[in-house]
């Protein structure tokens, strides 16, 4: 995309929770629109469970194949919470008490309440550095390439929000979606001619029932502005080419 | 557990519309506590791009690694619908028309509506087995052990249903939770030795904020059902142990 590299993201979700059906996840979606708008795209996601060997061989296989690897989860004070431990297993570093972290702590608990469990929460990968936890204190890092995230929405996006500053990303994806109410079949050969005119943009055909009618949003997506508008005109041609009323919505 | 093999299952939901975060996905929830209905635990998920190399390799990757491989998207008329030609490359066969997959849409579409572009709905790797589709005729299919369903919630659940008598599982999984209005870091130790005490089940401890109250949800699964009452017994002992009083939703 006029040549400069695509920044890639992955997310790993741990969470048994989210894999027995229990919790829905909220974090997936919040952070494909944050990364994107600071230029990184968020390339794959992955919802892997509680077990140490699977977080070790998916961070290693992951931090390999993608600029940044993002984990939501397991960074809590209970016996199940095993991401620092399993991410400085696959950094291959110990796993050590961060004298800033164990103050930070120090400071939010009162002494009594700050118990052998609730101090293992400043034991991190050794290197690692802090990613700040407004709301709990229960530290969050990064090491290399990836970054530790908390796994209760409200906590992830202010560990997020206060972070993202620090991540390099590219250009920024723009997109518009045009919606139609013709059923996607009937505009396929349309789109697809629209998709091959315009092989910098990507477009994409999300059939819909909407008031008992058949329509698509047709979603343009590309990192030039001016690409995406023409490959968006040539959509909206394609919709009133069979009959549509193509609708703009951005 | 009890000797008996767990049966698993990975999801590969492809789509770049949840990867944007334009969509918010609303199949793993639905399909984990559906396959658990079965006795198939959901061991990971991955939400991919509509890229083809990508689809065949993490195809390939999760229907050696699981007992069955579940994909919901990409099974419509437009260009960007790549699932079926994509796992048929991952089986190195050929995408060949299905006659009763063709015959299927002659029935649902008038004749001149039924255009190239939705035919192609028929063409599936060579050797698979139809997943009927009861609302948009848009067949589904199995291969192997892989299960190709649609992306629309609405449709992917119609042909699940109608499928998952086929699947073979094992135990399913029964759970329990008990609530407590207690912080998880002050019951850590003793949800911990619960859990050391009852190794044939799995604690998940999740904390919440829930009017204003810090509190926790502990989670007890197995498939066997007096061990996950016995569990249970000693976390509500563990909750008690701090003050609490613990509540039982199962």
């Amino acid at each position: 995309m006029s040549g400069e590299k695509t920044v890639t993201a992955c997310l790993l979700i741990i969470g048994n929770e989210v894999l027995s059906g229990r919790t829905q996840d909220a974090n997936l979606q919040y952070l494909a629109q944050g990364l994107n708008g600071v230029g990184i795209r968020l390339a794959e996601a992955r919802v892997i469970p509680d077990v140490e060997a699977t977080i070790v061989a998916q961070v290693n296989e992951c931090r390999a194949r993608f600029d940044y690897v993002l984990t939501t989860g397991g960074i809590g004070p209970t016996h199940d919470d095993i991401t620092a431990a399993s991410v400085a297993k696959a950094f291959d570093v110990p796993l050590a008490r961060n004298a800033d972290a164990e103050a930070r702590l120090r400071r939010h608990y009162k002494p009594e309440d700050l118990n052998p469990q609730r101090l293992r929460m400043a034991d991190l990968p050794e290197g690692a550095e802090i990613v700040e936890n407004p709301i709990s204190k229960a530290p969050g890092f990064r090491i290399g390439n990836v970054i530790v995230l908390a796994g209760v929405p409200r906590i992830m996006q202010a560990m997020f929000e206060g972070y993202r500053h620090r991540l390099a990303g590219g250009r920024p994806m723009v997109s518009c979606t045009v919606v139609a109410f013709v059923p996607e079949g009937k505009m396929a050969a349309g789109v697809a001619a629209a998709q091959a005119a315009h092989p910098e943009t990507e477009i994409g055909s999300y059939p819909f029932i909407r008031d008992g009618r058949l329509g698509a949003s047709l979603v343009i997506r590309g990192t030039d502005a001016a690409q995406v508008a023409a490959a968006t005109d040539a959509i909206k041609a394609a919709v009133r080419a069979e009959g549509g009323d193509p609708i703009e919505e951005s």
